[in-house]
């Protein structure tokens, strides 16, 4: 039996914040126990860690990712070996990646790819959810053979017409599908069909540097897709996850829905939390390099989104990590904003984002580790073996020093893109140590993890209805 | 030089209840004098109409007919000879029915189509909205063109996939046409793609009778479109119309669009106001009678469109007159109610049907009249040619005696259409006579007017923006 | 018998604009008819007007004046002679003033002071409101006389703790008692018993001058006193006329009263709608001229102000006309804001006001007669004798010249008063000719009326319930 | 040193459901390990609870009780000593009781005269609340003095004018205070001025029964306080905390403020989820039994009730408990509902009838220990000391038995009343066994503990700001 003791730090997880020393036998959480207590002075173990000053966490869970995802004719600049490992360096200990369907194909054969993709790749645990683009009988059978499998979660798009688009009719039907086998539905709330009469437009007429990749993808727009959403999920009887919601008026529908008692369900990401349309209108096409969808938003968005997080009518952050080089990825939109791939990097820096949210007074620590950790693993089915540090669960434990200080740099980061969003930004908060199942991963900022140790992890069913 | 005396009876107008003799020249209102005044005692004609105890009322504006309309492979029972007679006879002295493009063609050819079907035939004025199937380059710059001629008004549907649906990238392109062109849209607000779904599972679960056709186009799926359109419209920076609106959910979204002071109204008809999902529930196949869209709603919808229109959330009240004989047209649908043509009588009785709204309290004499008359002639571009009675006015004149009592029956109706959605109902008040610029249409309720001796009225644009 | 004849303008009230003569025998109109038809080419008449270009209008009624009233130990500067002159000169032919009862006294007390004060010095016609300050068993049996001798309206105060100040109680006992009689309940809408606390803090903390009075009056204090009157009124069943909303969140409590289709009514005044708390903060206690209460608001406030009177969730313009010469009475309150007397003056530049903002395209034209004339006569019972133009109305008549500019000016108004809140202000459109009852009191732009023409108008009950 | 060891239950806590062992020593947690983990089979202790298939809870805290409590000239049934001991029974191990300040004495005064109520009485922890009565210059530095010895939080009334009313200026400055010194201002929610006139309108109408108080004391007239309260707190900048919330239109107010990230927070009572006016209309009488204020509302409000503690809109159950005798307390009111003593016995209860709504899936087994033990203690500053089991709490732990069942009776329970209003009632879930810092207070439903066990409990302030 392995066994490690981590001693004489704060224990902080969604609800409690704990002087407790942790005990972890064969890569679970054994036991807890207040500092100095006669039986944590009776632990023995091969390995302690010293976490005094430190904080202890439960590992975070980053439930929107997509490592080496198609996008434009080109891939996701992160494989999922690159990926993870940033991911760990970042304290998160969790991915949950979308596999895709490709139209035509079943949803077995896009599932199988993402496996494939992933296996023997991962430096942390991850799980999948489903890209919905060819909703049909067929797939909707699928769906429920997935559910059985941990794929409990599936993704369809009201935007990117032609695409991965699926129309209202497709949306309810797979929304019935998960009314009735338990599975949470993802959308992504943009009316892609009146956005490209507004990318044609704007292009006709010389509209074209990245700026108005935001002009185009209307506030009103997404806040449309957003009701109609809500409103076609109460026709099904189904609850919903709107993802990476980014405009003051879809969290207003949020909170509409919430305060019905809807199951209703939001998520943000940093991006949206501390970047705005300011960096899509940089010069020389740089703005590129903030294009993603939904787009980056005016600045005064911001505070609406720190506040439904607080009012908890934003449940999650997200990184929808999907990075691309500007060299040669970003690049292919020069000229023509539609065609610069959608998405940035991100998976690295969520813990430490939100720790800064802390330190500058948005939200609690408690909500940090609730937003970050717990809230994803419980709306995903993965509590509490992960999101939580109580007995039983995964060992996937960070220790965090929130005195640390860092400037977040494409020079220093482990994400593989040649830039970062946020470069020259400085923060309070690093991750110093990181257990994945009670393995070192990251040992005082060494890596000490491999690819291969990360295992696929199936999921139960979302945990709030 | 024609002349005609109105004396002794009380004026409703939208605004004003004025005890005054009228004075009509040649076909126009040329003056009100007081009851007594020497001026009105001075006033010599070839006619004097005693309205002594009467109302003298503008004759109804009805700005939602479908004469001679094609539906699932029929056509409306009226004719514009029969249906605009019936208008007449209910008080009713200009109907705005809709020309239709049929798709592949243009809006000139299904213009000139209507045009035919109405030239000579009508008994009262008439107008024309316009019908868009088909939005295209082509479709947009016919619709410049057909504003200037007096077609100030376009309707497009969200529902009806695959006949006359648009997509929500037409809706915005032809609401940006209006924008810069003054007309005003309508939209028909049903989310269609969704209601498919649900009426093709609906008849796959042998759910086939009357009754089903109002279960599957939800109350939900109203006001999702509604608030859709709404938003659409804000894209565009153009106005809306939403016609027959029959939801409590919808009326809401209309009354939120109206306290942000948007450009946003809304139409609803008598039978949304006096019938129910309980007529739609009848034995026999009888709810057939009832069946149309919007649908019918449970009884508590009631409530809140009389509330809409004294909030003046609802603007308008207008019939949709679309009758199918009972016996061989709405019979095609029986075993599948998707086959039921949608659509009922009702031009007729819409003057009555709000007089007894009026009795019943819901509303007031002068806003029965701006409901019926002055509001839609003001939003349609008629005003004051239409809908009130002023010095310059067009003298489309009622002579309403509101203690009269009648049963609504179709053996007593004139709609060509062998029943009626009202039989049996008892109301207080009818229409005695009826002048169309001057002409007896109908005197002490004998029909003296003829086919043709209606014209063809251009309209200017909507006089509430 | 005495005939005036006015030709060739244009005629706007508030629902309708009319090319059409205008016939005035004995003091009321006669007849409206077409230019240039045969009945109004005979109209033959001792006096005859041209109003070639110029608009024709109904006289302004002003429903909220308060001429030579007690407050803070001084009385305001306007008698009933200067003040209804004033009014004259500025498009208004009817003002409510309110009549005051005195703590302790009967109401009919109260009302005979009022009538004395009145009595033979009027310019233009006059009716009364009833302030209760001192509300028992006594004064709520009053009531039901006032109401028989056309005081149907009776204004209670939230504010001014100590001196007209009515708690929740009397306030709900004189909603029930209105309930019952007919008559309507005005309300000053600020939470006294709060202000007085922070004012008190104020002073105690040196914040003395003139602009603390805005600070100290806080918006959310109007919000929720209009809130609380809402509600004690929908206990008593009562309807509510709410006077000088200035605050954009008190619109909103309207608003959502409204949508209830509540009977809840609001009044605003020009200077919330042209002036801002920039001017209370004038230095040189220059701020004290601006000092009335409520106060004015931020700038920001005046949008939703605008859109509340386009939206009809503020119904009226009224002045409360209450002035204080800067000298001598303004001043009591240097170095205490709280002396200073409450009041500014403005009866004289409402209907200007007004019309600029048509020019400004804030209202359209007939919303602007509306807000001035209309509703304010129906409100308080005076239609259609006052507020609008038609066969068997009172013949005040405004000639209104659009085109005239004017700067306006304490050296140029007719107001006793030493300033000019709108010094120096360059409006668009004047007053030409003014007529009370068809006799000239301003022709031309001179004065020819006289103190005692104007006669004390009865008023029936509102006429929106 | 003690140990007690609590082996095989599934604890349950506000944010886990964790199979883990407890160890217990001296008088807190010191561990939880997972069931079978090599930690946990080491423990010895002297005494070990075996909680195989039953719940190990954090005892209950209930946040409102009135022991000993003069109203209406007598005092409620329960002592310190009876009710803290009922409490026991039912699972709860702390209370916050209600001190009281009589008008023209001193807080400190009131504060010692409920020590020598409660000290050598209690079977439980307990703390006090103090209740303004007389808000003066004095008081005000009074309360800064009580914040420092553990009373921070204050409970004002917006009813009972003459008795405990304060008015909104009292209530303004004591919000003030707390703003600065970090309490938390509490507020009984109904304008009592406006209820005191309908109380005596119905008395002299021979509206005397008990279903009247229910009637008087209406739901806009908590709505009005509660958003009036709201609105006094924002000017203060203070945080809320609404008491016994009983109306649908008052959780609206609470949920709009929360949507504005507003620090408001809401408690409501199983007699408002629970009962209803059904109740206060029992004839003969017995409708007395049900008079507590807030009244008992209509049924339909229980939804919202529920459905406002689902979206955390009301934060916290407590039980308001303030019990009278039928027989000689109650009784005071025959012939005039004003005079029945306010209150209800239910402190015995609140665990079993939040355990009744998880059976009946109004909320989750998480929820029930949020509402009951972790939210009443943050947000009187008594966790994790109180409310939780974690490393380093009290160990006030509950085993309660999920499957018992047990019926609700006057006959069984142990306050000191003659009546239940629950009499009859069955419900699933018992409380089994009740540990207080430790010590048994109740084994296998026999009662063990004592008088005088309970300790007075200094709080610190309301850990949700």
């Amino acid at each position: 039996m392995s066994r490690t003791v981590i001693r004489g730090g704060l224990v902080i997880t969604a609800s409690d914040e704990v002087h407790a020393d942790v005990l972890i036998e064969d890569g679970r959480i054994a036991a807890l126990a207040a500092h100095g207590s006669s039986t944590a002075e009776s632990w023995s173990a091969e390995s302690t860690i010293d976490a005094t000053g430190k904080y202890v966490l439960p590992g975070g869970v980053d439930a929107h990712t997509h490592m080496d995802f198609p996008f434009g004719g080109t891939f996701s600049s992160d494989t999922f070996e690159t990926g993870t490992r940033a991911a760990a360096w970042g304290g998160t200990t969790t991915i949950v990646d979308f596999a895709v369907q490709t139209r035509g194909h079943a949803l077995r054969e896009g599932l199988d790819q993402w496996h494939a993709k992933a296996d023997a790749q991962c430096a942390i645990d991850y799980a999948f959810h489903m890209i919905l683009s060819d909703v049909h009988e067929g797939t909707l059978k699928e769906m429920d053979l997935l559910v059985e499998e941990g794929i409990t979660s599936f993704k369809l798009f009201m935007a990117y017409p032609g695409v991965v688009y699926s129309d209202d009719g497709q949306i309810l039907r797979a929304m019935q599908r998960t009314a009735a086998n338990g599975a949470l539905t993802m959308i992504h709330a943009e009316n892609g069909i009146a956005i490209d009469v507004l990318v044609e437009q704007a292009l006709a007429e010389g509209r074209t540097d990245p700026r108005y990749h935001g002009e185009v993808r209307k506030v009103l727009l997404e806040a449309e897709a957003t009701h109609r959403a809500i409103q076609l999920s109460r026709v099904a009887g189904s609850p919903l996850y709107v993802v990476h919601v980014s405009a003051e008026e879809a969290v207003a529908e949020l909170a509409a829905a919430r305060d019905k008692d809807l199951p209703v369900f939001g998520e943000t990401c940093p991006q949206y939390l501390f970047l705005s349309t300011d960096n899509l209108a940089e010069p020389d096409f740089e703005g590129a390099k903030y294009v993603c969808s939904t787009p980056l938003r005016p600045r005064e968005h911001q505070a609406a989104l720190w506040r439904g997080l607080r009012t908890n009518d934003l449940q999650v952050v997200s990184t929808d990590h999907c990075p691309f080089c500007f060299s040669g990825q970003k690049e292919l939109g020069r000229g023509d904003f539609s065609k610069i791939p959608n998405g940035l990097p991100g998976v690295e820096h969520r813990m430490d984002l939100l720790h800064q949210a802390v330190v500058e007074g948005h939200i609690t620590r408690r909500r940090w580790i609730e937003l970050a950790a717990a809230a994803p693993a419980r709306m995903f089915g993965l509590y509490p073996k992960k999101g939580t540090l109580a007995p039983g669960s995964d060992a996937d434990v960070v220790i965090y020093d929130p005195a640390a200080e860092q400037t977040l740099s494409a020079e220093t980061h482990h994400m593989n893109v040649d830039y970062s969003v946020y470069e020259g930004k400085r923060v309070t908060g690093q991750v110093e140590t990181v257990l994945s199942r009670g393995t070192p991963v990251l040992e005082r900022r060494s890596y000490t993890g491999r690819a291969g140790h990360g295992q696929y992890t199936p999921r139960g069913i979302c945990q709030y209805l």
